[in-house]
C-alpha cells in the first residue's frame, strides 16, 4: 500500500461554484505518478474554525503527507496558517527566513517600478507569520512563501491557491520530498472505450478479471446514459518499474477485451484523460 | 445565516486526478444560486470505510441537507450506499419502488434493441438495494435511481456520478426541496478585475469596505503573480429579495472602485466565470 496523503484546499469560492477545483486535480494526477496514494480531498471555506477543524482531523487520520491550498496571502481572509497554528496548538511567529522571501519580493517589485521603496506594510508581514518551527519554501512565481511543518509521522505542506505559485512551489521544493518518501515506484494507467455493452453486463466480466490480475485496479466509466453504451474503462496500477506496471496493466487490458468482443462489444484504445 | 449544507464526492478517479471535480462545482453553484450555503466538500475513493467514516464525520455535523456524487451504479466498487449504511447502521434492502424503476429502465432498453427480455441480475439489482427507510428518486437520463434518506435534522441525497445524471435528478427532485428550506432568498454575485495596484496594498482597502458593507463578502484573486498585477474583485451577497442584493453589491462595488483609482489602479467589470 502506497503512502497515504491528505488534501485541504481551502477558499469560499471553491464552496460557491464560482471556481473550478483544478488545483486538486493537478495536486492528484503529480502525487499519483509519483507513487502515493490520496486517500482524501477535504474542501473548506476562508474560516479560521472550519480550517482547523479540517486540519485535526486529517492529522488525527496520521497521513503521510498533508498538504493544502489557498489561503496564504495578504489579505483578511488568507487564514490557512491561523487555522494550522490552531490545529497544532502553537502560534504564529514571524519568521526571519520567509520575512527575508517577502522582503526580496518588494524589493525587485520596487526596483522594477523604479519607486524608492516597497514598504513592508503590516498585510505583506503577514505572508512571513508562520506556525512556531514551520519553515518556508521559496516561490518562484509570486510572493507568499509556501510552508513546511513536521508534526509527527506527517509532513504538512501549505501551498497558495493561485495555480502558477501552487504549481512552482510543488515542483521546486515538494515533489522530491514526496518521490523520496515513494521511493522507486511507478503508478501506470490507460484505457479502453467499448461500445456495445452496457455497464450492468460487464460488471460480472470487471469482477473476474480484477479477481485474475490482483494489482491491477479497474474502474468503468459511462459516458452519457447506460441506454446509450459507451462506457470507458480505465486500467491502473502501481509498480517497482515501469515494465513490470504495463505488462500487469497489458495481461488485464488483453483479459477484458476479450471479454467485451465476445459479449458482442467493440472496442478502441483511448489516451487517459 | 443560510442553512448549511455538504457534499461527498466518492469516485477513485478524483484522488488519481484522472478526472476534474466537474460536479462538485455544478452542485456548488446551483446551491449557492437557490441561497444555501455549501460548508464543506469531501473526496473519498471507493471504499466502503472510507465513505462511511465520512458520512458519519459530515452528520455529526448536523448539515441541514448531505449530498453524494458517485457510486449508486451496478458494480463492484459503486459502493456509496452500502457506506451510508454502514454509517445508518441500518441495512440495504431491495426497495420496491426503486426495483420498478430499475425494472422499466431495462425493459424499455431491451424493446428498443428488440431483445425478448433484459433479465435483472445481481448488478441490475443492486441498484436497487437501497438502506431501510430510503426513498428513490427518478433517473431522467440514466439506470440508477437516487436516493433520499431522513436523518435526524439532516436529509440526505444520493446522486450518481455520471454527470448528466446527477444534473438530471438534482434539476428534477431536488432543488425543490432545497428552495423549500432556503425560502425566499437570492445570491447575487458581480466581478471587477483591476490592474495596476497589487493585493498587498489592496488589502486594508478591502478591510474597509467590507467594515463598510457588513453583508457583502468581497474576495480578492490574484491572476498570476502578484508582480504582474492584474486583480479580480469578486463581491457576493445574499438577501431577501435581488433587489435588496444588487443595491447592496452596488454600494461595496462603487466604494471599492474609487478606492483603487485612488491608489492609481485602474478598473472594468468583468462577468463572475
Amino acid at each position: 500500500m502506497a503512502e497515504p496523503i491528505e488534501i485541504i484546499c481551502v477558499g469560499n469560492e471553491l464552496l460557491i461554484g464560482k471556481t473550478l477545483n483544478t488545483n486538486a486535480q493537478w495536486l492528484a494526477k503529480r502525487i499519483t505518478t509519483l507513487g502515493l496514494s490520496i486517500r482524501r480531498i477535504t474542501i473548506v471555506g476562508d474560516d479560521v474554525d472550519e480550517i482547523s477543524s479540517a486540519a485535526r482531523e486529517a492529522m488525527q487520520r496520521n497521513p503521510r503527507f498533508l498538504i493544502t491550498t489557498g489561503g496564504l496571502g495578504p489579505t483578511f481572509d488568507d487564514k490557512t496558517l491561523e487555522g494550522f497554528a490552531n490545529a497544532l496548538e502553537c502560534k504564529l511567529e514571524i519568521n526571519k527566513e520567509a520575512l527575508t522571501m517577502v522582503r526580496e519580493k518588494y524589493r525587485e517589485y520596487a526596483e522594477e517600478r523604479k519607486m524608492k521603496r516597497a514598504e513592508l506594510t503590516a498585510p505583506r508581514v503577514k505572508m512571513a507569520k508562520l506556525p512556531e518551527g514551520a519553515k518556508p519554501l521559496s516561490n518562484p512565481v509570486g510572493t507568499a512563501p509556501g510552508v513546511v511543518i513536521g508534526h509527527e509521522s506527517t509532513t504538512i505542506v501549505a501551498l497558495p491557491g493561485v495555480p502558477s505559485e501552487m504549481k512552482g512551489i510543488f515542483d521546486g521544493s515538494v515533489a522530491s520530498l514526496l518521490k523520496q518518501v515513494a521511493g522507486d515506484v511507478t503508478f501506470f494507467e490507460t484505457s479502453i472505450e467499448a461500445t456495445g455493452v452496457i455497464e450492468s453486463e460487464m460488471a460480472p466480466l470487471i469482477d473476474k478479471v480484477m479477481h485474475d490480475n490482483p494489482y491491477v485496479y479497474i474502474k468503468s466509466h459511462p459516458k452519457g446514459a447506460e441506454r446509450i453504451p459507451r462506457i470507458e474503462f480505465h486500467f491502473s496500477t502501481t509498480a517497482k518499474n515501469s515494465s513490470v506496471a504495463r505488462k500487469r496493466v497489458s495481461k488485464a487490458f488483453v483479459q477484458l477485451s476479450e471479454l467485451i468482443q465476445e459479449k458482442g462489444g467493440k472496442i478502441k484504445p483511448i489516451k487517459a484523460e
